[in-house]
């Protein structure tokens, strides 16, 4: 048994199923709703583990596939497992890289489309073969693919990235599941989705089993379920039954969400209801601005998103009010604006520096605007997020999405 | 007359031309013999200018080239010039931009060598020329060149440059040259000497002109004069006389030092003893470690190199006492290594991260690496002069510099 995860529910919102709450791990709490900062090759992009302490993140997803790949987990496991790798010695996460196998294995630059999944003597809807051979072929034992560094033959099965996971030694870990796409149909998608039940059994077993070996760098270590089902209602009400139903620790939101952020609510809406109230729930791959506050209202706990920091080196930055509440630097207005990004935000990068600076950064491709500006994006989310729990808690968190321009 | 420029030495290393001293600016004070860091777009490559003062750094040089097409001075100088822009309130000089018109400019990309520069009648020995229209034309009254980032004609003349460079407000300005190449012969480069001598006086002419009008951000500025000559005896003894008898505050060691270590110290010992004693003499461009000590020996006080950044960003990181007192990270010793780069090292990177991590970083491409094996290298650099001006004040700059495997 884990010894010191916990998820304790402190307020609700009366209105909506939005909740504040406390994720305790071995590594330290999260208080919850929290976005979690995505460090898929255990870092950040453009910030060292650090700046994530000085600017308030709380908790940090890191990619199992990424780190199987590169350095690969036995050398993590020997540094210490993520925490003592990384020197963040926070929460962390780890996906269990299924949507990368699915997606990044099959990539553009390989000839192949975003998922090229085969069932036996099936072909996925979307699968658009531009090769005589698949970068990936999955099949009910896992996955077979290659690296997309070095073209090595891999395999990931249920019990293999649980065991990988263990060693890379993550606060909170997800099992093995086939990332379906919106354009997948509803008999694909059924049976995906059952494979990854089946396969949320076989990853549960196996946690089971390695859970309490010593050899291991995080004895507290928790498994997530993810639910699967794609747009559809009856298999999403199905995939929450079933996967609810599994002694999981917490559960994650995966796969499609549909073509529209009215589909992403109507997942939300027929899952999250029937998952246990006392586990948290993640939503995972999700985390513009509009959805932290839609899907928080929804029941969602945490959310991750590689969004806003690719927006930043993008020098697209969030200032609230601003059309959908972002700037972007390169904007020639910028060019000898002598304010901060946001005169009310107190993160180093709007302390210290100007736009027209930052423009001039941005515009030469330096990395170091890299940095200053997903410093201020993240600093962003850390205080939005402090703002939402906060409403939580004082009963305004209609009043404060609706001054958001997010009505619920 | 500049109201807080000074420049004391302090003390002599008896066996050497090696001295310390305060070079003294309206932004602070810097102690000699210094490294300056290499900021030509106003920051040093993958750090943001707190990281400099955090490590230690005294000095930066920027590039008036640069700057002058991106963002252009009338910007900075809007924002309080290099100083007010960037957030680096410490010493700072600008180079003329001399050596980017000659090199840059004709870039390979736009299908010309390295140097393009033309006497009216006459080609350059090393000028290949590759397309019709050269992109540099220079003439007795300056330089015609066109944008490496749009392609737009720009010109500069020993008076513009000095009047750019009045906009950005360095501490320290040094007047516009031509930067000659090590294969020009002396004919040519006895040409473009004196030309540039000519330039000198037109520059120092400006600079005075100019000095004391309280529209431009820094009203202590000094210029610094460029010695010439390449590395022929006879050249550098008449450019060091030229330029050392004109009434500017330094003087800067530029152009071709030869092809070899030892040319470049034959053109030191030439020029540096007709210098005045009592002005600072920087040496433009230059900075491994091993001239650190070897050209410290002859007399010189400041440095600017990109390399030390350069390696960084490539992996290879300074350590004291391995072959050229570097390691690259790269190197697949060094996957689970444990160890800080150098456990003597008190940086941020070296109490911070191990090598394990830093060359997953690095071979992952993470910017974040960039910037944590930059801090390294600078701050190894810094210690190093700090060392370099301790040991010449105790009158152990000899042993020190054998120590290092440079016996002087």
């Amino acid at each position: 048994m884990p010894h010191s995860f916990s998820f304790e529910r402190t307020h609700r919102d009366p209105e909506t199923l939005a909740r504040t709450g406390t994720l305790t791990t071995a590594h330290g709490s999260v208080k919850t709703p929290a976005f979690v900062g995505v460090a898929t090759r255990a870092t950040i992009k453009a910030l060292e583990p650090q700046a994530l302490v000085d600017l308030g993140l709380q908790i940090v997803i890191s990619n199992t596939y990424h780190l199987h790949l590169q350095p690969g987990e036995d050398v993590v496991a020997s540094l210490g497992g993520v925490h003592g790798f990384s020197g963040w010695n926070r929460p962390t996460m780890t996906d269990s890289g299924g949507f990368q196998v699915f997606s990044l294995g099959a990539s553009k630059d390989h000839g192949v489309g975003k998922v090229a999944s085969i069932f036996p003597g099936e072909t996925a809807p979307t699968r658009k073969k531009r090769t005589g051979k698949p970068l990936v072929k999955l099949t009910e034992s896992g996955a077979d693919f290659r690296s997309v560094i070095d073209g090595s033959p891999h395999s990931f099965t249920p019990e293999s990235v649980i065991t990988i996971e263990r060693k890379l030694g993550a606060d909170i870990i997800l099992p093995l599941d086939e990332c379906t796409s919106p354009l997948h149909d509803h008999a694909y998608t059924k049976r995906s989705m059952k494979r990854t039940h089946r396969w949320a059994i076989r990853g549960l077993s196996a946690f089971r089993t390695l859970r309490d070996d010593p050899t291991f760098p995080n004895p507290d270590q928790v498994l997530y379920g993810i639910v699967q089902g794609g747009a559809f209602h009856d298999l999403r009400l199905e995939s929450a039954r079933f996967i609810g139903d599994l002694d999981f620790e917490g559960f994650a939101i995966g796969g499609s969400l549909g073509k529209s952020k009215r589909d992403m609510w109507n997942v939300l809406d027929w899952s999250v209801p029937l998952l246990r109230d006392e586990a948290p729930r993640h939503l995972l791959g999700i985390g513009e601005i509009q959805d932290l506050f839609t899907c928080v209202a929804r029941g969602i706990d945490t959310f991750d998103c590689a969004a806003p920091t690719r927006l930043a080196r993008n020098g697209s930055v969030f200032l609230k009010g601003a059309p959908r509440h972002r700037i972007n630097l390169r904007n020639a207005q910028f060019i000898s604006d002598d304010a901060p990004i946001d005169p009310s935000c107190d993160c180093f990068t709007c302390r210290t520096h100007s736009r027209a600076y930052l423009r001039h950064l941005c515009r030469a491709g330096e990395f170091s605007f890299y940095r200053l500006a997903t410093i201020h994006n993240l600093r962003f989310l850390v205080r939005l997020m402090s703002d939402i729990r906060n409403s939580i808690a004082d009963g305004t968190f209609s009043s404060l999405s609706k001054e958001w321009g997010f009505p619920l």
